[in-house]
């Protein structure tokens, strides 16, 4: 009938999400998670690893372009860059876009994402062949920790604070993350809800601020996220990142150096959040 | 059990919103639609209309603070408000705050939803007997149709554009609405997501623009809302929308005059709205 409905496992969600109308396309357990392909007929197709939604077609470039391009505007000039995650390709494509770039290394622990989204994801594959893209499956904490300082900007494109994720929150990883960056460099990666998870976005900013000079959070609304209105935290050596450099040009859907500039929390809402008042 | 799971009937959500943990505290049928208050561990008490959340105790303070303040800062002294819906009160509460209001009268057209209100939600009800409130049950829109040039601000505080609503969301209502406001006067309204309902915005701000000379729209993220980027409407007879007016004092949990600033859709989007090329 192609009326089955996925509803979503969320263990960090207090309001489920469900899809009706969904025809199963694929589904396998990799070494390190479950991971399925659905259509659905309004988001297209949709990719979940332990039964939370990653992207959908219809609105990942939200996600994907709001994670990339404020770091790599906000630095002058990034060469190399390195992406822990990102399975799906989406961080890759846009990576690319920027002419300054030499290099995008993308470490993905589970080779069985970058595959499902060759097999079904079109519009997120079309990084992995390109001549500047290193994909390697590794973990990604293990390559930081023993990077020498190689990197303009690292993007950590991951899933939720559980699972294979979890030590992509930590602070050693930060202060492995902060080695592995060339002066200049700036790191940026998805923190989850400002709604739901004030306090572990309250958490990341801590632990960022202990090991870099300037450390920001920007938002941005994402329909098929639970809590949805999703931060971003920004932390940098040297460059402001509320700031975009002038003179870059860069195709994108949504992302513009306005968007940047609006995506920044308020310096009071900042403020409050540093400080737990925000008071929700 | 209090394990008792909330299915959300929202015919305009491609996502179903279920929330798992509630208890039910109270059921009716109106004459209009269907009333439900639940009790909800993190959320607080949540009100329902035909199925749909339209608040929470836990975020309510985004949306009423949203729809609000914008409108009442950017007129230099609003002193006569009109709220067409808002039975539960959370919208006058927040206009109530500006000194220089003298009176806010509030159309809430189902008289039920204002009795649920004074029972369950002691923060939202504490208008009601305010001596500057005059609340009337009545049809908003025949209300402004026969109104003379009497208001400051009129606030379109309704469910969505659908049963009780629907007229709400006319060409001939935004006509009628502009006829009641006086010169300088604005009219806000809530107006679904920007996500899932761009259509619907882009005709609302059309109509404005064929009756007002100043329309524009913003936006916040709502967790509770399907959809979630929520977008108002605003349509001002002289004052610039997007600049708030200084010296106002209100205390607010949420706004800002910086948070009103950026709320607003940047110029490029905004055009993209308006031109049906937002892309999603």
């Amino acid at each position: 009938m192609g009326l089955t409905e996925f509803r979503e496992h969320d263990p960090f969600a207090p309001i489920v999400y469900s899809y009706p109308g969904v025809t199963l396309l694929h589904e396998e357990r990799s070494p390190f998670q479950a991971i399925s392909v659905l259509e659905h007929p309004r988001f297209g197709k949709i990719l979940t690893l332990d039964g939370v939604v990653q992207l959908t077609e219809w609105d990942e470039f939200f996600y994907h372009e709001m994670l990339v391009h404020p770091a790599m505007h906000a630095h002058p000039d990034p060469k190399e860059v390195l992406i822990i995650g990102g399975g799906d390709g989406g961080s890759l494509r846009e990576a690319l876009k920027h002419s300054s770039v030499e290099r995008v290394t993308m470490a993905e622990i589970d080779e069985r994402v970058v595959e499902v989204s060759k097999r079904f994801f079109p519009t997120l594959n079309v990084g992995f062949s390109h001549p500047k893209a290193n994909v390697v499956h590794t973990d990604g904490v293990k390559l930081v920790e023993e990077a020498a300082p190689t990197y303009d900007i690292i993007i950590i494109d991951s899933t939720d604070p559980v699972g294979p994720a979890e030590g992509l929150f930590a602070s050693s990883f930060y202060q492995a993350a902060y080695g592995a960056l060339k002066p200049g460099g700036i790191l940026v990666a998805q923190t989850e809800s400002l709604l739901f998870h004030s306090s572990i976005v309250q958490d990341v900013q801590q632990r960022l601020r202990d090991i870099f000079p300037i450390v920001d959070c920007y938002t941005q609304a994402l329909a098929t996220y639970a809590g949805n209105w999703w931060t971003f935290s920004i932390a940098s050596k040297s460059h402001d990142p509320r700031r975009p450099q002038a003179g870059k040009r860069i195709k994108a859907r949504y992302y513009s150096a306005q968007v940047h500039r609006k995506a920044f929390l308020t310096r009071a809402l900042y403020q409050r959040l540093l400080n737990g008042t925000l008071g929700w």
